[in-house]
């Protein structure tokens, strides 16, 4: 097992009506909000009125409109209204998107600079504003770690800014918050979940068997709850499950004792950097791929072990359980109705070369990731989508 | 799932020669420190010269001594000593016993009554001094919660206090200070960390099939590396992974979304506090008498699934493969070299009536256990043992 650190300062309130401890807790931060959210969907939903009756007493500045792949452009506007209002705390209200927007802004906003110099150089980031969560989509676990993830349009990239700076304070997850969710972004959450999880565990074996036991744990989570909140969208317990499992899939958890880069995400980035594709649908399709290109007999194991422990495959032959896995993996995506293959989303061959270099060239995956990947290795993958 | 808040604030530092970092992390908090400690192994070990190194420019009072089933008496004595000298900050080097007491005595530093008043009410903890911890023994997960145990000896009371002032600041978590503890200290450590995971576990089924799921796993990594422990005690694997099982045992993770009182722990801390027993035996003893006892047709269910998921039995009838995890459990405390029966620790049955009493009296065992528990059920697990 590799030495690790292990520190989580968000606060977690989980489970229904936890929204009631908002306005206590932020007003000790000061009464200048940012309120940062997406399209409509909580104005819909009735989560927006919730939120705003715990803010009566605050003075609230808006930022609405965040996308999913949030934009640098968004970062600056929001940083720039933080400084000429004097805001005193960010409030996210949304899933990743939101969430990683959020945190970008609470770092820009105390930066005098363009914030795009503080994802290419994390050691610039010296203070930022307190961020409180309300999460409204499980997917992320932005909730409860330091990283955001942001678009820069101009240059295609879609880097991650990560500092502990960033944790957000207090992180509101009620469960019954999901319950209106389209079907089409319960079923990206789940498979981003799960990946998330997957690239933790897909890595050198390094004696790390708790972390590994952990992992399998949430990912039988996964595969149990995602099918049925996709069928049943107001189902507590399936809710709950998947929403804890987003929170602790990727607040580190996960990751300790054990090391290397990930290899589905850097890929996964640089393709929705070029399309602007809903990252759950590109890790469904990339995610398979990935598997059947990597699978050799130095890691023929500890795929026969995720399909045996996660998929409860009884296939007694290491390399025959391996490939089965693989297939329940697909099977598991068809279930969650998630294209499977590029053609699905309009993606073409034109710029795999372009895709293939950008992510060798803006991640680990050549040096550290599980097996390591060159550019001709991520067309290979590429293609096999 | 029920709803539940999570918040850990101690900063772990897990692995190889982490002492290093103790001396700039303690400084933060001032220049005075109390050590606290219990036997002499410490010096016998090196750790404590590893511990001076590391606080050559502090000045140091020493509390050592520290006895199992820590007492109030030195609690009161540790208090005293921080008034008098104007403590910052308490360190302290050993396992659950030193940092439960190290925890009591950070809150009754603070504090102008006698310290057990605030055994009794935890109201009255306002303010505690920092603690840091150098973990040397694992069991208790103490280093990543907040609480401690401590006994009245006047009284037979062995009762904890529990309040978020009392989470350790700092843990040093280095496997290698395993290496020396004996193999008795080491088996009860193994048995106090899968109590505590099952007293987690088996409590009324209320949908956290996650914090189940990962309970499962932490149970895994007890069962497959105590015995391992055992017999190669610088074996690091086995260390690390059940160093951080201990950690995360009873850190909070594995009880959110699910509630009830604990079963095994109250009866425990009775009998251990009218014989100062070791916790670890008094706990192996107890344990499968109380799973017999409280194996029914309404709890086989449970203890199949713990059966199947923890020691891999097949057994297809829930019954069946109930008695077989209770036996396993047996043969596995059995592989630790656990006494399993009271009498080879010399506890006869002259107290029984008044163990039964007091252990329902101090606990909720009657009211929210698992398998709620009167005298006479207490009494009857006590004739098993």
């Amino acid at each position: 097992m590799n030495n690790f650190d292990f520190k989580i300062p968000t606060d977690i309130r989980f489970g229904k009506e936890k929204i009631s401890c908002l306005k206590e807790e932020v007003s000790s931060y000061g009464k200048k909000v940012l309120l940062v959210y997406g399209g409509g969907s909580i104005k819909r939903n009735g989560i927006y009125d919730e939120v705003m009756e715990q803010l009566k007493d605050f003075e609230v500045v808006e930022l609405s409109g965040i996308t999913p792949n949030p934009k640098l452009e968004t970062v600056r506007a929001g940083a720039k209204l933080c400084k000429e209002k004097g805001i005193d705390v960010i409030i996210a209200v949304g899933g990743g998107s939101t969430i990683d927007a959020s945190k970008h802004i609470a770092a820009a906003a105390c930066y005098n600079g363009d914030p795009w110099d503080l994802v290419l150089d994390r050691s610039l980031v010296k203070e930022a504003l307190p961020i409180a969560v309300v999460l409204t989509i499980c997917a992320t676990g932005s909730e409860m770690n330091s990283g955001a993830v942001i678009t820069n349009e101009e240059t295609h990239e879609k880097l991650e800014i990560n500092t502990p700076l960033l944790y957000p304070r207090l992180s509101i997850c009620d469960p019954t918050y999901l319950y209106s969710l389209p079907k089409k972004q319960t079923a990206a959450g789940v498979v981003d979940i799960l990946s998330h999880v997957m690239e933790q565990y897909f890595q050198p074996n390094d004696g790390a068997y708790i972390t590994d036991v952990l992992s399998e744990g949430v990912m039988k989570t996964v595969v149990k709850y995602g099918p049925i909140a996709m069928e049943e969208p107001d189902n507590y317990e399936a809710r709950s499950n998947l929403m804890w499992a987003s929170t602790v899939g990727l607040n580190h958890l996960l990751t300790v004792g054990k090391g290397g880069a990930w290899s589905v995400h850097p890929i996964e980035h640089v393709v929705s950097g070029f399309y602007d594709l809903t990252h759950g649908i590109g890790l469904a399709i990339l995610t398979p791929a990935w598997m059947e290109y990597v699978l050799n007999d130095d890691t023929k194991a500890r795929f026969a072990r995720f399909a045996r422990e996660v998929f409860r495959i009884i296939e007694g032959d290491d390399h025959k359980a391996a490939k089965k896995g693989i297939q329940c993996v697909r099977d598991f995506f068809e279930k969650l109705e998630m294209p499977c293959t590029f053609s699905e989303v309009g993606i073409d061959e034109s710029k795999y070369d372009k895709m293939a270099k950008e992510a060798v060239r803006t991640s680990n995956i050549s040096k550290t990731a599980y097996v390591h990947l060159d550019e001709k290795d991520v067309i290979e993958i590429l293609k096999k989508c």
